[in-house]
């Protein structure tokens, strides 16, 4: 009588909106200050100045009928234009306004890529855990199926030899986050060079080209002076998918792009693809005032000195008391693993005995960890340490 | 090696897109004054002034992070909440801010709704012609089955008796767009209650619901005093699809909703499955600055004025020519049979001979008319009236 799939994805709770809404509740009971919401991965910091300003700017010169009326299915061409350039000018690299579908923000972003890349009812995508949660909706509602490269829980970098070895003729592309949800984790060029290598290899071997969709919203989000390689300058049949959520801290905003650069093999169909996927999901010409601030704010990078602090805050503290984590290069997430090595019982009873809300591992397909988002005020890490504390006693 | 369907319909021209182009074109060549560019529905009027000032007042009064965060999935509580107020208020209706989806526009509306309704593959959807076209990817990219009832060409209701002999055991709704695009006509209270009576007919003889789906952007756009009957108050099987694109001239701010009232039948688990739809599609949580700006200005009407003057103006000399139009009650549309009943032939000719560039009915799945924006400036009108003449004197 109605779509039984759809209503269950609707009616499933998200773990960590439910642990969000949680938070909301108890805070009426026992008071916001005593609630440790590390759930929602929502910027705490503004948006640059210039965002707002932007908008202000927009609003006295341009003609109200062009602020909100349509564009173009696949966005402003001025807008493209000074996105693409933007990307140049960093990356050296050569992608042209025509290489850009402006999109409502990263998941139809990432769902055109993926439907565009659907050959068949038995192509596959390939992830790796950890990985954002949303991945798997976004593939195995859209047709896909879904390959998961277990985690490397070393480093936190791609297991190759398990990405080889999974590879198999209905592999049409591999999802990299990097800076990684729920990580933290900059995969290094040389991680990315061995990917593209064995991509390389496979595709020649099964005589289709299998593709990176570069899943890049924490792109801008890095610390110290680690380097994030842009990949499609590594590998050529990248696919960058983009927002500004994180880096222009506008996630409320949907406004992002798919990048399919004409080194793709493929790459007129693929982009075809991208703007077909856009029309049957019904997410085409993305909000119009957004374009326009993007084109004034491209080259706005973000103020990550509050992240910066929180970041090493909560890794020394917890590291100091006993820990252990995942090296913090970029994103705003912290990956922790949990004394006793279970990551839904951790997390309960953090929840309940101190109102502390993290998120389990288990929703990352990587049991056994905790992740923090510290996206949140540093007076809150510092009241929230004493749980940790306690935590650790009761569980290591 | 990539998804054929998603290509091909990415890279099909829409009739409407390509004409709108050309126009573009031609206006390079021959002076934009010389170009009759009836393909787009753009509005021509601006946003009421309380959009922008809402925008510059929330920009002093909100919190930056609040303004460009991420809100609830289905949008703010406080959004849902005035646009229930404002529907009970003018319709009498009981509607509550959880039976509120917020959307990131109409097509995802649309879209969501109808996914939600798919129960299997064989579900069908029907719709009524003249109709726009983007109902086709719709509902055939996402599993539906598309049935078309056949234009009433007397008076452009509804073809009741077709309605009845298409409904099959598999006919999960009918999608309802009044006023109407292409045709600009109203439906009457009378040929709406019919239609439920027959819904409520066959659904009992088949078991289960059929519901309609209201689409309803041009609901605010109606001239004299002519009704818009808000139909779930005649037909409790109601799924409305709202969009703010055409009544505050926002279509690039991609706002809108879907309604699934408590009084439907299965209203819970249609309203998760459209939850569940704007996932896998990537659609949740609307723009939020939008959203902020619909709660302040859900109260504010369109100023019609210009549009019904170019409605009068384009009517009444048209029909003098001896054109014959469908009685233009709503939205912005002139759906007009052309003289010899070869859309196509004569909108070719329009466009080479005259750069007037108007659609034919083909694109709606109604052979022999065509459809004419009149959201355009008045003065352009009356500079094309020759050019229709004359099409008229060669076509008769």
């Amino acid at each position: 009588m109605y779509n039984q799939t759809m209503y269950e994805l609707g009616s499933q709770p998200s773990i960590i909106r439910e642990l969000f809404a949680y938070g909301l509740q108890q805070a009426k009971v026992v008071g916001a200050e005593n609630v440790f919401d590390y759930t929602l991965g929502n910027p705490s910091i503004p948006a640059p100045a210039k965002v707002n300003q932007s908008i202000k700017d927009i609003l006295a010169d341009t003609d109200s009928i062009a602020i909100h009326g349509y564009s173009m299915a696949g966005g402003f061409d001025s807008t493209r234009e000074a996105i693409a350039k933007n990307l140049n000018d960093r990356y050296g690299t050569d992608i042209k306004a025509s290489n850009l579908y402006i999109t409502c923000g990263a998941a139809p972003a990432l769902i055109s890529a993926i439907k565009a890349l659907l050959a068949d009812e038995n192509s596959e995508i390939m992830v790796v855990a950890p990985f954002f949660p949303e991945y798997r909706p976004f593939i195995t509602k859209n047709g896909g199926n879904l390959v998961v490269v277990p985690a490397d829980k070393e480093q936190f970098q791609i297991d190759l030899t398990k990405v080889e070895s999974l590879i198999t003729e209905n592999t049409q592309a591999i999802i990299i986050n990097s800076p990684n949800n729920p990580s933290g984790v900059v995969y290094t060029e040389e991680t990315l060079k061995a990917l593209a290598d064995i991509l390389t290899k496979k595709g020649e071997e099964y005589g289709h080209p299998i593709y990176i969709i570069a899943d890049e919203p924490y792109r801008e989000l890095v610390y110290g002076d680690v380097k994030v390689t842009f990949i499609p300058t590594v590998y050529k049949n990248t696919i960058v998918c983009y927002s500004w959520s994180k880096s222009l801290s506008l996630p409320g905003e949907r406004i992002g792009y798919v990048c399919v650069p004409d080194q793709c093999d493929h790459a007129k169909e693929i982009y075809d693809g991208v703007s077909g996927a856009a029309r049957a999901n019904g997410h085409v010409c993305a909000p119009t005032l957004m374009q326009m601030v993007i084109e004034r704010c491209v080259g706005e990078m973000p103020d990550l000195k509050a992240y910066d602090e929180n970041r090493t805050l909560l890794y020394d503290e917890l590291t100091k008391m006993g820990y252990k984590c995942a090296k913090p290069d970029g994103a705003f997430y912290l990956f922790v693993e949990v004394p006793n090595g279970d990551g839904m019982a951790f997390c309960q009873k953090a929840k309940e005995d101190h109102n502390l809300l993290v998120v389990p591992g288990e929703g990352f397909d990587c049991p056994g960890y905790m992740r923090l988002s510290y996206c949140v005020s540093n007076a809150m890490i510092k009241r929230s340490l004493p749980a940790f504390q306690k935590m650790y006693e009761a569980y290591k």
